[in-house]
């Protein structure tokens, strides 16, 4: 996975702002990357026109038509309730794969282990890549990040689906633009299929979660001077901490920033589970990483989506007050106070040299 | 895995004390299950003979032998070099299939998956369990064991291999003596053995290691008024920490038992990582428990088996004096201060009730 991707986005039937985020993600972060949607019931539109952002992505009906735009892989961008392959995307893969394209895949049920779609990618001379399927040889990690000279920064939360993965490419994007060399390690579906590259931390067998991290460090730092890695879960998370607390432990970064909702008080799904302040957030990351590699909270990226400005603008205030770091929604305001902080570790690092 | 398992335990060439540990495991916990040995080396002496403990349990040179003695299992009790399957190994597999003996094996390679061995199996009615694959149905953790009455303990560790599940064992006897309904929830392959059930958390898909944990709980609470839940790892290992967590976070114990070994100063094959005082490893786990379910630590288990009896009582008493807990090695001297400990809090439950 490391050629650049001409996406042909299959999210057919559930194109839209809230019903498909792999796609939504790829469209916010990387049009350029995006040939077109594969949607018959918006087909004739613009992305713009059904999202609200992506310009004039065009919409088409069928895979004959995207293949127009010469995409080189089919992106599928929605997950199937159930979890298993539709039939009504048979056709469509199998048009797909008979094209030329590539199909890359984020589904729990892997495309590759379908005996037509194995046999017919085999004969036509293109990989299905399942990005959910681990690597097989990833080691128990064991520190071996401490001889990377990059800065690592890992985004940590107070819950899932708050913006980890948004934070670090928003902050990518600010570094980039001071002529910061810099990386991006995916660890989920959506941020792997944005940057061509990553692993699914979350899909590897548990012994292994570290190691996956540390070996995404390992190669995102051979070219970079800061490496972003995308967070996963929370740390107070009734389901997913453990696979937060093994990529904290297997990436082992030099600072951390603390993604959170205002208006979300409660573990969504868990509502057992009350979400603590910012600063009790803090505490709790500062003794976790304290006996391996102390990882300072620099800076809080804040989700308001859900906010008008002023209370958005109220809430991160409130949050600076309380925590005496940099604060900021990186999407709806801007990125750089966290770019910021984030480089005043890099040099500080460079300084102590 | 609920029948009742005889073993004939296949060591052939490694049974030693320090070279078998699923066995040794085995024969020390639950000698009662272990029928025979099958050791060529060794054949013709007795366990007690080998080890220096496990009485007159015979130490066979071939199936044909062990099956005089009644065995229902050929349990595989060595780990081979590089983790494939031995070619040495696959007459003897063989011989016990087609004898009609079920054949339990931890090895990270599935004995299931050799088409010769599923075909044999299948023809002679009789199963292989692979403990290291886990269940294909695991749900993501979500804090359903709040509701199961059973008080439920965790040991947590300063490192991997230094007595987690040996404390547990000890523990249930003792508590067995006193009459209690105890159950022992098994995470790891000689755990699984011991018991004859359990899930190997280590070795399902990252996803799932708290709802592994979470299904072995609300299974063994049924039974059972004290839930004794084996630990993994360690929170300051490098490697396993991720697994660690998950467990804590599926099993949401009531208390906690710390294991540690008074002569291991760092983790072992990451010498980079100094071990804690005791009160600080407390900390830190009172600090990860308490967002969800805090779990206080109730007790010390030590492994002091590298110290003469003077430095291992002295180890005790400083642990003691630093902690204000009750203290033991439960193998070398008593289980019972754990025991008791693990009481007080299930009748205060009960009280509070």
């Amino acid at each position: 996975m490391t050629m650049t991707p001409r996406y042909l986005i299959l999210a057919d039937g559930a194109f839209g702002p809230f019903t498909s985020k792999t796609a939504v993600g790829c469209i916010r972060f990387t049009p350029e990357q995006v040939v077109a949607v594969l949607d018959t019931v918006n087909a004739g539109r613009t992305v713009q026109d059904v999202l609200g952002f992506g310009g004039d992505i065009p919409v088409v009906a069928s895979v004959a038509e995207g293949l127009t735009l010469q995409p080189n892989v089919l992106l599928i961008g929605i997950a199937p309730a159930g979890g298993r392959l539709p039939e009504a995307w048979r056709p469509v893969l199998r048009a797909a794969l008979d094209s030329g394209l590539h199909v890359w895949s984020g589904l729990h049920v892997f495309i590759g282990d379908d005996p037509e779609f194995a046999e017919l990618a085999l004969r036509r001379n293109v990989q299905i890549v399942d990005v959910r399927k681990p690597p097989a040889d990833l080691p128990v990690s064991s520190g071996r990040v401490r001889d990377v000279d990059a800065t690592i920064i890992l985004t940590v939360g107070s819950d899932c689906n708050i913006g980890k993965m948004t934070t670090q490419l928003a902050v990518r994007a600010a570094l980039r633009d001071l002529g910061v060399r810099v990386a991006f390690a995916g660890t989920g579906q959506t941020g792997i299929f944005i940057d061509g590259k990553g692993i699914a931390v979350d899909a590897v067998v548990a012994d292994f979660i570290g190691g996956a991290a540390e070996r995404l460090v390992l190669d995102a730092a051979k070219d970079a001077d800061i490496v972003l890695v995308e967070g996963q879960g929370s740390l107070i998370h009734p389901g997913f901490s453990g696979v937060t607390f093994g990529l904290m432990h297997g990436s082992l970064p030099h600072a951390l920033v603390l993604c959170t909702q205002p208006s979300r008080k409660t573990i969504r799904n868990n509502d057992w589970v009350s979400i603590p302040s910012h600063k009790a957030l803090i505490a709790l990351h500062d003794a976790v990483t304290t006996p391996l590699r102390y990882a300072p909270t620099i800076a809080i990226a804040m989700n308001t989506f859900d906010l008008d400005d002023d209370a958005a603008r109220d809430a991160i205030e409130r949050a600076m007050a309380e925590t005496r770091l940099p604060a900021t929604d990186p999407v709806r305001f801007d990125p750089s106070p966290i770019a910021e902080a984030i480089l005043a570790v890099h040099e500080a690092r460079l300084a102590a040299r």
